[in-house]
């Protein structure tokens, strides 16, 4: 795993140095204190998984690092958004996230709706940006990209599934968690290794693989979240735990057993391996991502 | 005043198909129910003036008109979304948007934050998308235009300045509500006339040119929506009336006095009017809108 611990601390460096550049100064005035609550629920934290898997595709198919580390940056500020919209008292009511207070605990309800809504403006700014490529077409794709992950169609779509799962009288089974989850969180992390691919103008095949390889290590990493939920602690966790079992949710873990969680997660990781394999060992680190996954302890 | 009301017509009546073809559709699982928000917040609503100005504009420059309807489309979803946020109850807390109930009464909470999220999503994967013009670089310059007239240094950097008003202990004067409604909706009326100069390849003073008569005719529109305000009745508004003066907030009307506030609009639809002289007869339409601005009665 030297490799992916290696290269996993280095993207994070990156992403946040970009994101620092990028973010709004923050201020003693009212924009500023917004620019402020942006930049709270953008830098420090995380394990910025999202911007390695941008920027390791990007040096697999030989773009411009620097280009990499904005593009990085924007899948990173389109993540932040979808959290702290996601924490409000009207969605998960979360007041911990990456050990430190949410946005409309540090701030209050509008500055988290505000923050959340510029952030996600700032995602396509960054991407369509002369800065991020100097060919306009990539640019174009790469925002088109990042509207089909993130919108009714990915990410949000998600959202409202799982929003309806917790009022429908049915619980859910695994394939519609699976469904679910590919929407919720597996969009963005597949448009965050696509994305790679799209700045070093991969051709269509490629950026389906890469898509479909993180994708695949998002649905894992998924389950084990979920086993962690179950077996961790929140310290470690740098969130409140157990709140899917507290709210009656169904999950991997809930509808096939800790047993039968554990090994769907290590046969997606197989799966995202096995797409890999074109590349050999200039995929190293994306591959032991894969692992990583299903082995973390938090 | 003809060639105005005709046009505003017909482009409300383009923007409004372009819309409901570009919109998901709505059903009867979560996924669709969050549509069906979009579908209430963006369709059948509002005077369409930001569509109008994107049309004319298009026109004028020679675009393909059904370049313009897209771009149109995507203007007015961004002022949805905002609309939809704007109108929560952490926020503006309303009730009532162009006569009919807001998303978050009509549905709940969380599907206001989503169902504007989306909104905000859908209009950059409209501008950004093939369809809307054949050239990638125009279709990056949309998109990035419209993320600066919409970020933290546009309208949702003007909604700060307005929420943080609302708690400072001196109230604004004259040119600082000038500058928070700059931000808060002349950022994105300008734009809307942008957008009609981008797609159709005009120079970068024809730009400025368009944006800066589009933001004088919002600057008069928004004195004449104060003057409204404290004048009109909420039937014929189809919104709550008198809530700023309620609330306390300093307007024009509360700064300058009623035909203060008047003269100061009607000036700035002279400006409107003469950023135009380079256009002649052609731009009739758009230096009516700018008339109309200040004459109207709802």
């Amino acid at each position: 795993m030297a490799e992916f611990h290696a290269a996993l601390s280095a993207a994070a460096a990156r992403a946040e140095a970009a994101l620092d550049a990028l973010l709004p100064p923050d201020g003693p005035d009212p924009r500023g204190r917004l620019a402020a609550a942006m930049r709270h629920a953008a830098l420090g934290g995380g394990k910025r998984l999202r911007a390695f898997l941008t920027i390791e595709t990007a040096a697999l198919f030989g773009a411009d690092p620097k280009a990499a580390d904005r593009a990085a940056a924007a899948v990173e500020c389109l993540h932040a958004y979808s959290l702290v919209h996601d924490d409000m008292p009207c969605m998960d009511d979360d007041d911990l996230r990456r050990g430190k207070p949410t946005v409309h605990i540090a701030w209050d309800e509008a500055t988290a709706v505000l923050a959340g809504d510029c952030l996600q403006t700032l995602a396509f700014e960054i991407l369509v940006h002369p800065d991020t490529h100097p060919d306009p077409a990539i640019r174009a794709e790469l925002a088109l990209a990042l509207a089909r992950a993130s919108g009714i169609d990915g990410m949000v779509g998600g959202q409202a599934l799982d929003l309806g799962a917790e009022t429908a009288e049915t619980a859910l089974g695994a394939e519609e968690i699976a469904a679910l989850q590919h929407l919720k969180t597996g969009a963005l992390i597949g448009f965050a290794a696509e994305a790679g691919a799209i700045l070093g103008g991969a051709a269509a095949d490629a950026r389906d693989r890469l898509r479909a390889y993180a994708c695949d290590l998002g649905a894992a990493f998924q389950i084990r979240d979920d086993l962690l939920d179950v077996e961790g602690d929140a310290g470690a966790a740098g969130k409140r735990l157990r709140k899917d079992a507290d709210a009656g949710k169904a999950t991997f873990v809930t509808v096939l057993g800790a047993e039968g969680a554990r090994a769907r997660a290590q046969a997606l990781a197989d799966s995202a391996c096995a797409r890999l394999e074109p590349y050999g060992a200039r995929a190293a680190a994306l591959a032991q991502a894969a692992r990583y996954a299903v082995d973390r302890r938090a």
